[in-house]
């Protein structure tokens, strides 16, 4: 993946904006992420390159299809499994497919809850919007 | 202001994030801003600039005590006007104080109604963290 010198993205987290309909022209917009104990831990980006491993079985096809460079992806697997305390892939070496990478029970939560918050967030900027005026 | 080079601030919702309270190590945190039909309509940058033209009655010691430049400042005023359809500001010209600047209703009202959308944030970040767990 180096060797194409793709770029690393910086703030992945910031890839998603969601917004919660609009109310007389206005929108409630806006973006969450869960901080642990070294700063982000789990966002948007970083998500999306959970479930691209999901998919693809593979960090290096995960990261590619994001454009992400190899070494980024890790970088934030890494930070994930640190600040969780656990893995959330796993990487099988050789068997009958040449091996791949899965996610592990916690790197599947980590997705789903996120996204049950992020339904959350998006209902409660639809909510909030009606009662805006100026 | 323009002479001393202040820098202008590109996205100036994105100085406020917010957080919830933290949960086994886990903080939810985000940030939140309005859309109208030019694209930003308030955020906390915007709301920040308000505020303090209300403290200063000054648009330009305002800008300049949120390291912001005149005309940046006058372009998120006019932005805001427009987007509302109503001014936000209102300028005195002479008087035994020598003018200055006030807020109109709207612009109290915007204030306002950001912090009050800001705060129900607040909550639902510490609450929806509670339920958070890998």
């Amino acid at each position: 993946m180096k060797k194409r010198g793709r770029k690393a993205l910086k703030d992945p987290h910031h890839f998603c904006v969601t917004g919660g309909g609009k109310h007389e022209g206005y929108e409630l917009k806006g973006k969450i992420w869960i901080d642990g104990n070294e700063g982000t831990f789990l966002g948007y980006g970083r998500i999306a390159l959970l479930e691209k491993i999901k998919q693809y079985g593979s960090i290096s096809k995960a990261a590619k299809s994001i454009n992400m460079s190899y070494r980024q992806a890790w970088r934030l697997i890494s930070s994930m499994n640190r600040q969780a305390g656990k893995s959330f892939v796993e990487t099988q070496i050789g068997g009958k497919n040449g091996g791949g990478t899965k996610l592990t029970e916690a790197g599947e939560k980590a997705i789903e809850q996120f996204w049950r918050i992020h339904k959350k967030f998006k209902k409660f900027l639809s909510k909030e919007i009606k009662n805006f005026e100026i």
